[in-house]
């Protein structure tokens, strides 16, 4: 079996380790380990009667939801099979720009939809010690930035770096089209949070991308959505197919978003976790974690990452994501998500165990 | 809120009749009325707890049984997210060549998907008394075959007719892509079935789209497959998001296809209850059904059709499909699924009714 690109791909690590999928402690995705919540459990089991029909091609219910939660007209918000199908739609646009900037490391399947569609891409590199990017002034970019296009994620996967609103603005006054994945940002605390959500009516040239999946621990379910124009979002929709979110996806995505007590579970599980998980590896020989927003942890280590990985997975059951798939980074990185405090723990001992 | 351009739309329904849609009666989706099987479902149920799992994106287990039950090895099959997903990607491929005919009417998702990516498209009409259709021989293909492309679907849909495999065979061998559409093969009996599975090892320009959720209703559930060389599904994987098709789509997928009471009962329900739909129907003043293949009837109809649609939304909850997104169809036709014996009936006094 080929060595996967993206985490959480539970069938060839069970082969790895030699045991049934559901025994492995899975840090390579970063999916909440507190979900999913019963009321999304509850909507699935609702909607079950309703699988005879074909969902509502328009999504009006889950989009009116979604459009009272961010205070948007229903227009602006456009459901996706997971964020990763918006994505594709996005690149399709993104191919047309004369230049699409990527800010690098970046996560994988950004390269997969620009090279669907022949994107002419540019890597824009971020200092890994302060977080910092731009565009490279050398670039063509700057005799015609109106045929120039952007794709970043906030908070950055792999890193963790949150981006301020403001050192994205620029962009958007300048760039024909910023696409924003905003696919971790709502593990941040409300207050804390970097979303150009509030920007979208100012820009036709921005597109937000979020994910239910990953806060909402749904990701077998697949389920996202666009904000953007309106006009935009009328378009994609005319070349996707007409039905690509089902419809328990559907429901749920309209039952969590609500869920107010899950939402606060979860910060007042992340903060406290991801603090102790990043003391214990930062105690660890060889090993440097960076700061991240989100809900999971870059490891710098000096063992090679892919020993580490093969020894914690055959020995301990335990899944990190290598990240080999990032050329930037190479093997002398890993990524964790933030667990329980009881997993987080095994993998610490773990990791103590082999390195 | 606008005319639905795809049958099942509920939600448009119900808004017009006044009523949940949960009390339409929709004869406008060509769905199995007899399912969901209770192996769906019970497939469904077990697969909840995987759904803080992302979906293999290989779909090993899917592909495995799907290859077991067309006797193909693995990699020649392809689930997507919905065979609507499929097409798209074969449209894709399709707008690579200089021409691509098109078997008119055409199910209007074939428009969707081949104006995305700008694909030139030539009608083929097909003749509605004999069910034949040629390409054109004054059309530019003649000159180069090599770069033009078909796409059908098989038995047609709206008319319901069943090509021969000898009738598209040549274009097999002349054109550069041709892709059958079998969305409704599987409502056919085996013997009856003019499927070209088992052509696909010897032409690599062979496409064929399955559908599994007309067949085992579940629409809303969204899962279709390609079959077609593996170098060319390869090629599809790399363009599209890694996870299409969500998880319980493929939990149930691999436990319908082997339900053989399931299927059983199906054509033991079909062929029965669509002789004695078309005997009703062709009984009504201004009413004559065309004999169709599938699970569907076209209807002729006298008085124009939406006149016929509304009075059953409004007037007994009747849901059928007109034909208006068919120009070559227009007002004079509407489409019916062939459903229960009790709804057939039901439908049968309705229209007595408003007729």
């Amino acid at each position: 079996m080929n060595r996967p690109v993206h985490g959480g791909n539970l069938t060839w690590a069970a082969a790895l380790a030699g045991c049934p999928t559901s025994e492995i402690v899975d840090f390579s995705a970063s999916i909440n380990p507190l979900g999913p919540p019963p009321s999304a459990i509850a909507a699935i089991q609702r909607g079950l009667k309703a699988l005879t029909a074909y969902p509502d091609p328009n999504y009006s219910q889950l989009r009116f939801s979604l459009s009272q939660w961010h205070q948007l007209p229903p227009e602006w918000i456009l459901p996706g099979n997971g964020s990763a199908e918006l994505l594709t739609w996005a690149s399709w646009e993104l191919s047309q720009s004369e230049v699409t900037y990527l800010i690098t490391p970046a996560f994988g399947d950004y390269w997969r939809a620009l090279k669907a569609f022949s994107a002419n891409v540019e890597k824009c590199p971020l200092d890994l010690g302060t977080g910092d990017w731009e565009i490279n002034p050398k670039s063509k970019i700057y005799l015609n930035p109106k045929s120039a296009g952007l794709l970043l994620n906030n908070p950055h996967n792999p890193t963790g770096k949150l981006f301020a609103r403001e050192a994205i603005a620029p962009y958007l006054e300048a760039f024909a089209l910023v696409v924003v994945d905003e696919a971790f940002m709502d593990f941040l605390l409300p207050q804390q949070q970097q979303s150009l959500i509030s920007a979208v009516q100012d820009y036709p040239n921005l597109v937000i991308l979020r994910s239910l999946t990953k806060f909402y621990s749904l990701p077998g379910l697949r389920l996202g959505y666009a904000i953007a124009h309106p006009e935009r979002l009328r378009r994609w929709q005319q070349w996707r197919d007409p039905w690509p979110v089902n419809s328990l996806a559907a429901a749920a995505g309209e039952a969590v978003i609500w869920d107010k007590g899950f939402q606060q579970q979860t910060w007042d599980w992340l903060l406290p976790a991801k603090i102790k998980l990043f003391q214990g590896l930062a105690s660890l020989p060889g090993l440097r974690p960076m700061e991240g927003a989100a809900n999971f942890l870059l490891v710098h280590t000096e063992k090679p990452s892919l020993q580490v990985q093969e020894k914690l997975l055959k020995n301990h059951r335990i899944l990190i994501r290598d990240c080999l798939s990032f050329p930037e980074l190479g093997d002398r990185y890993f990524r964790v998500a933030v667990r329980s405090q009881e997993d987080n723990q095994r993998l610490l001992k773990g990791l103590a165990a082999v390195l």
